[in-house]
């Protein structure tokens, strides 16, 4: 690895995604922001004057004073993070990818395409064959999952391997960063539970699927399994809380889980990714954990936390599952994937 | 009916639920609190001064005055409230009843006793019949479900008798006023989640059993249904909301549920009793309704209200209850079975 | 007083202060709501169809279904009460009292205009002469003070005229509803206060002088004080806070403030007005109170509940003041001003 | 200084300010926590198993399994913190000076002490000579102010010195943490504020004037200004809010503040104490800044925030300060104390 940073632009940088990803390059060994773009609105001033900053860090000083540019495709930097919002994201990501960048986009848009990675480092690294099919000579699109899915396939994937899943049911309690900003009225959530997200039960029900799918022959064969999603809105700031049913094909046991949890390691941590969590997985003891504002940092906000592993009356176990929704199941994550897709040289 | 009032005690007067009770007898018009009784600590002072009153109405003239009494059977009034903590409720509900006293108890300790009805008026009114197996002479028990399966039994009541039920999966997001006062430490549920509840996912699996069972030749065969619970705790003053998912024995249409729903209507409806809601059950068409603090005060809390009801992957069907655990159910819902005791005379 | 209600239209009736018109005038004694209006966006629309309603009891039958109109001054209802955004509120209200209507708003508009009564009925009633010098030669404006400053201006009168008042100094903890709806993000205000709030501290500056100034030939002459006030914004729905100190011309003792304020009684309470609290002012004497959510709904939310006075190091005096700033800091004042007019046979 | 670390013991380890002090510790250049103590029902446990931890990092692995000591005068390290309840501080810390060790005590009982230092290291440093003063032989006992006061008498301490300071009048809006563990109960504060704290005030109204004090000749001479202060609970859980009101002797300008406050440094700063902030104070431009969510870790928790300096209609100038009150403001206030003495020689 050369000695100097892959330079990286930020789509819809001033979002709180985008905020999410310069506060979380800031320092990064790999990459260095040296562009911000985001809207007309936006485009021409300094970034600093231009966002409305709700980080609990300080806006990074490099990123602080870059001039925001617009989203089109002639931006310096090869490698792009987008943050963009999906009612444009569909064609702005697509065009930077036609132009010969590489593309890791937090939006829904792309996610379900065939030649698409729905790419999660730990869980499925060789879907990145798939950007061979893209029609672009040399840029290439890369998505991740919904920020609702990602804690549930990071629990799954071991389960998956070792005994086999035939069914899953999970009630989501999340947290409000996930709305973006502003977001969700503080009239509507403090004293209140929102059950209803737009959108998320379909992406919780489908997007596994294909995450935890195999790679064959040019495509993706999903996993053949039936997943129930009920997702709902609760007065948490950042941190999805999941309430998971599981039905096994192979009989296990509590001590058995526990254990493909916990030896859990995988390419990002062979490869020892900058981002890697150490344990992409935690599991707890203690009767009342995993807590959203007490574990949704573990390992930097990237590894996922599990508790109350017990048996169940109609599936076979029931567990609860805690990830940080804007480092894990957002920017971070999007970072996770570039470092991985450098580390095998897909990005020059 | 005689046109003065039935004198009534409360145990437990100085807790949350006894407050509630307080509160909701307020002008009733069959019942007047005449004495509070609690714990030795209060006993002997004046209510008002022993009390940490947290409703957000004040305490009522007349109680306010009343000098607190020991929670011994030598109380005046023949009907008794206990709103009492379980450590305790066990021994001083059996020793009221057999000196003759009419409990009607919100605690968990003599729910699942053979003898004793776990009454929901709009249910299960013959299951009264039970009181005539218990060994006390004059005096009985009658109990109430704990708050979080009183959603739950309400609207299944008429799922089971029209469609049949054979499976059941909740997970709830319960209210903080469930837990008393001064129950859950602010530090530990602003900005957080926390997904256990001790012993209220096993009173949930069984509970509904019970109170959907029939009365039969002097005892309750059970509801031969499975349900599987999995409760939290959230930033809500009151109010729990339920995701519930079901499988039924007869095939249906979201329409017919809604119908059977809407048209649900019991004893405590055609007797008229005085804290009866107009309708147990309200559907509501919005795509994000019900939510708790909205709707936990419909029919002055003592009704559910239901909304989202969508088909299952997994289940036939899925969709959200909202009811008010301070008010149907607990205070609300003791008062309820006192006033249906009252109309069919068994409480003189 | 004839048995036929006045019509009355709601401009801004899809707003949270318009919403709030709606909820209140349900059943209202002497006026109904036949006319919603609100912006081109809205209009033609059902009100049931175009509003997010935000309230938490539902929408009052007979108005769901108004087709909603345009702000334009061809109404039926002579009477319009005004929750219109400040960004509009200034041309449409006038060009509605110019047409012969009676607008009660309110926006900040007009509320320092000359000629324009800054209306509160207990405290400065006769200011509605100021009507005679307005232009227009039959309609009229009359406005309500900004939600911050009613609570403080209640509290003052009464000490203004028993011992004379020379400084106050307010900060206020305000309720979230006061930022109308969507408001203030939830990301914003959980786990934390803003120290700002746009506009509001000049407001509550000025606002007051003008309120309990003298008319005087034709116009007001205000009381000459002098007012710091400090404003934030804390995570509270409803209920405004306010820690007041004041300096006294004359020397006067506790008992003798809670006298004045527990004597307090204006014309709205001779006049038996539909929406005149009993009590304006209500002092408590627990160490702890008064709370907004405890005291906010005080008389229906139209009373402003005072405690902990106690001698103040700087000034003479302390105290602490909630009110309800949706309810008597808007939309409950303007009907009460509405009611003044109205018995004064202003409104025909 | 040598090479090896100071061991430390902290008593009221399991309390919420002693769980902060073990968690500030850890890898802590010149201090190691060896030994633990806390009351009689938690003696002897291991701390892990006694402790109900609330922080959002884990347990360091080497107090995890410390065996829990009593507090008696009998421990093996001569630096305590002492974290203890005012129910006991008072005696027990007493008891540990008089054998010899050297306590810095986070509680109130000895701060007003005639030979007690109350020590804000960048304000009165010299205020340890006072420790000549106290009749133990060789222990002594340091104090640090209430967790309200800091934050005002760092934002005061470079006005006293450049402009002279009369009059200073505080609102202040306090985090939770404030109030230890389990402290306020969230039915209490969820959509409310609670405007009493007990003690509170007269704590802010006394101690900023011996802090700010001059030594002299073996005492202090009290700062003479009077501060009228108002204390108000809010659903924050880290962090005080505080609106403040100065009047000065000497006219000044808000650039001439700003100046001072940004400029201001002091001994910690020189000495490069291992917790100091590199500025003690950091003043914001931003309308709406501070806020204690953004604000209150600002130099690792140890620095205060200020922002909206603005002249005032009745003193000079106002402003907002935020203080994180369980870092700055117990915990790490303690620790750069006990930091000053042993740069000083102070603790052996």
């Amino acid at each position: 690895m050369s000695s100097e940073k892959t330079p990286v632009a930020i789509l819809g940088a001033t979002g709180s995604v985008g905020q999410r990803f310069i506060q979380l390059l800031d320092n990064h060994p790999w990459f260095e922001v040296k562009e911000v773009a985001a809207s007309e609105k936006s485009a021409g001033k300094k970034y600093k004057e231009a966002v409305n900053w709700i980080q609990s860090t300080p806006i990074p000083g490099k990123v602080s004073d870059l001039v925001i540019k617009n989203c089109k495709p002639n931006l310096k930097s090869k490698l792009i993070f987008s943050g963009l919002d999906s009612s444009i994201a569909g064609e702005v990501e697509a065009a930077f990818a036609s132009k010969g960048y590489y593309v890791v986009s937090n939006s829904k848009n792309h996610r379900m395409d065939n030649d698409v990675p729905l790419l999660v480092p730990e869980i499925n690294p060789e879907h990145l064959e798939l950007i061979k099919q893209q029609k672009y000579s040399k840029g290439c699109i890369v998505t991740i999952p919904n920020c609702s899915a990602i804690g549930l396939v990071l629990a799954l994937k071991p389960l998956v391997d070792a005994f086999g899943v035939e069914q899953v049911s999970v009630v989501t309690m999340q947290g409000l960063s996930g709305a973006g900003y502003p977001g969700v009225s503080s009239l509507d959530i403090i004293d209140n539970v929102i059950p209803f997200i737009g959108g998320e039960e379909a992406k919780m029900e489908s997007e596994p699927l294909k995450i935890l799918g195999k790679y064959n022959n040019g495509g993706i064969e999903n996993l053949k399994i039936k997943i129930s999603a009920q997702c709902n809105r609760v007065a948490v700031m950042d941190g999805h809380t999941e309430c998971v049913q599981v039905k096994f094909k192979k009989k296990t046991s509590v001590e058995e889980i526990k254990e493909v949890w916990e030896n859990f390691s995988a390419e990002p941590q062979k490869l020892k990714l900058p981002s890697a969590p150490e344990n992409p997985i935690h599991y707890f003891e203690e009767i009342n954990y995993p807590q959203p504002r007490i574990h949704r940092n573990i390992d930097k906000g990237m590894a996922v936390a599990i508790g109350r592993l017990r048996e169940d009356t109609l599936f076979d176990y029931k567990f609860v599952i805690i990830s940080h929704n804007t480092i894990r199941g957002a920017a971070g994550g999007a970072i996770l994937c570039a470092e991985l897709m450098k580390s095998k040289r897909l990005i020059e």
